[in-house]
């Protein structure tokens, strides 16, 4: 996707909070999320992160101040659920971006800044919602530094399963437990197989996780049955928001063969409310490289944008702040930090090989990236890896001590995206919360 | 759940073709399904089989033939898809299947049978669709004899893996390729790994199969994180329709360790228009057992209400109709028959299990029973257990041979129940086509 003015790093908006260096929400940001003031009975609709502030879809399109493809994408924008928005296409999202751009930006007229500012709710005043009707969700497994941590910890020499050099896994997930971030969840209880039992036994999971992953919205999707090239693969996505697939290790590892994980995923996903835009993603694109001693994509996997630009510098971090930490005010400790750089498998990959065999996606359905872990110490994205299965458990910033997660444990994910010469542009914060198990 | 007197075998409708021997449709049975006249620009709405017709609901929630619970019934189950009606609940599911039962019974008064005339549309001229709207849809693994079978052709001494006894395995399958019968897809595009290949390659699927199983329907719905007990699991049950899983085993092979079935199993699944009640289904329930040398299930996999009346006796039977037998007009060749009864884990069990841990279940949430398999030759749910892998073909009525399904094939399911003293109830057809690979 070429840069274009709304990439300009020099751009600032006549909103003070959006011009603050290291804020998530600049003006070359402009990421979606679906929200209401906290506790109010209003409706849930689209807004516009800028700043501090939301900038209100449905307040905006009520007013005279977009028209044409831009005003029908604002007015799908303000529905209680992004799916119609996300059907409109490339250009639709395309001209509101650019359209709210020239609303916000430092240069607006005095009428525009009277008419917009009308149309502001501060963020510290709302609350938000999962922002599409997910049809499907999709998680993948796709980084191989995460799949060789965890194949080592049953065998020091193991080695990923023959097929992920080749194809880019995944398994359908679970929709209706997805939240948004200050998701709660009481910790699950199921079936385990201790070591050399001749009987499972039921309780509560006693190794939960979290994975840091990105969540990938599906935007326009395919006709039934018509497979999706990977060269047209990225105008089907609409954007990216922050995604942890918590899991119960305990219980996966005695269900999931032949059939893959289920109890131990499905209790609870935990979204980031705000989702940037494939545009605003776009000068923080890399090359997508397969080192030469590795498997090369089969013809179908395989093309030039992909080769050129599948890759994306997204940073990411993982925070913990246990129950004993909130209660001091010490504040989070940080576990591990990444970037989606190192993904073995692109999300033009993904997209290809999802609709190769006649599947269909559609507007406001949702990919998990799989659980992303660089190649270095520290780079980790989830805690079993990072612990070793809690044989080297981590020391927080308060002295605590974790193997596993523990009851009252909330953990952050954070991402943004900075390359010199190019606006720094985040993603929020997705955060959820372990209650006790039920018993 | 006690029978009643919508059970009565000698219960006879005013609508002739309800009372010919053998109909899948007499008012003892009284299924659900979403209609319009074939072609029509008419809205889905809910109907009820009765004979060779349907009973509109949204005409008969129109005229004065209801009121109470039963009409508040009939208007939810008037709409394009039937997640409201579930929702509603047992008492409103037998509120209507009860006042429908009056005004269709033999006896009802001229004036009734007057009205309710009016909103019959002949079955022969109407078009169905999926009958809800699918939040999720959950694909078990049940029974053993598939299980094993499958086992076994890998190894002759094989065995299920060791959770399989404890656990009613499953998976998330994909929504957006459910299709009502009279689906028709492409033959699936895929990767297989040949065996001692060094690399796989990506052609059309070569083994491609259908899986006899049940659609079990959610209907209401359970508070988030709050697991549904055993004894009390039927009750958010709706009804049972039949589901062909098609399946691509060459893909399925070589994608699935260690995450389970994708590609192989999302393009196409096809479900059954009607949906038999499980008031309906009542008299055919049997004793759920468990041979003394098989484990005994864990606590909160077991209750006396189970033990009791877990089994449901389901006669099922797959036919082959292949295009060369439609153009002869030869009609079908039945596969295979066997019943629901052998399955080694209950439609409460899988209820339980699917909510032990915290997951939600909503109105209109599938559930596939997995692959209905009998211990008998020629129960065999699946084709690549009928041929052993297509080492023994099946031979049609008309000579043609088959080791895995061509295209051009339709495969059909059958379902009815039937016992002494009651009538037969039938589940119609799911019928679906195998079109070419689109290459």
């Amino acid at each position: 996707m070429a840069l274009n003015h709304t990439h300009d790093a020099g751009a600032k908006s006549w909103i003070d909070t959006a011009n603050i260096e290291g804020t998530d929400f600049p003006i070359q940001n402009l990421p979606y999320a679906v929200f209401r003031r906290t506790g109010s009975p209003e409706p849930f609709r689209g807004g516009v992160a800028i700043g501090d502030q939301v900038l209100d879809m449905a307040a905006l399109s009520a007013r005279q101040l977009l028209d044409g493809l831009a005003l029908d994408a604002a007015r799908a924008a303000a529905l209680p659920a992004l799916n119609d928005f996300f059907a409109l296409g490339g250009a639709a999202w395309r001209a509101l971006r650019h359209a709210v751009f020239a609303l916000l930006r430092g240069d607006a007229p005095a009428a525009t800044v009277h008419a917009v500012r009308e149309c502001l709710v501060p963020q510290a005043e709302v609350e938000y919602t999962v922002p599409a009707r997910i049809g499907d969700y999709t998680d993948f497994y796709t980084s191989i530094d995460h799949a060789l941590n965890i194949s080592r910890l049953m065998n020091p020499d193991g080695d990923v399963t023959p097929n992920f050099r080749w194809i880019p896994t995944a398994y359908h997930g679970r929709v209706s437990t997805i939240g948004v971030s200050g998701q709660r969840f009481h910790r699950p209880m199921g079936q385990t197989m201790a070591p050399g039992a001749k009987a499972p036994t039921y309780h509560a999971c006693a190794r939960l996780d979290y994975e840091l992953e990105l969540g990938v919205w599906v935007g326009e999707g395919n006709a039934t049955g018509e497979p999706i090239p990977l060269e047209r693969a990225e105008e089907h996505i609409f954007g990216i928001c922050l995604l942890n697939d918590w899991s119960a290790r305990d219980i996966q590892f005695w269900e999931m063969a032949p059939l893959g994980p289920f109890l131990a995923k499905n209790f609870a996903t935990t979204i980031s409310p705000w989702i940037v835009t494939m545009e605003a993603l776009a000068p923080y694109r890399q090359a997508w490289t397969r080192p030469a001693n590795e498997p090369q994509p089969l013809g179908y996997l395989e093309g030039p944008s992909n080769r050129e630009s599948g890759a994306i510098d997204i940073r990411l971090e993982v925070w913990l702040e246990s129950e004993k930490a909130r209660n001091e005010k010490s504040g989070p400790s940080r576990l591990s930090r990444t970037s989606f750089k190192h993904q073995y498998w692109s999300v033009a990959q993904m997209v290809a090989h999802h609709t190769v065999g006649g599947c269909s996606l559609n507007p406001g359905d949702l990919f998990g990236s799989g659980t992303i872990s660089g190649p270095g110490p520290g780079e980790a994205g989830a805690i079993i890896e990072l612990t070793r299965a809690a044989q080297s458990p981590v020391t927080l910033a308060n002295g605590e001590e974790r193997g596993f997660l523990e009851d009252g444990d909330a953990v952050l994910l954070r991402g943004w995206c900075e390359k010199p010469g190019h606006a720094r542009i985040g993603f929020g914060e997705s955060r959820g919360t372990v209650l006790p198990a039920r018993g």
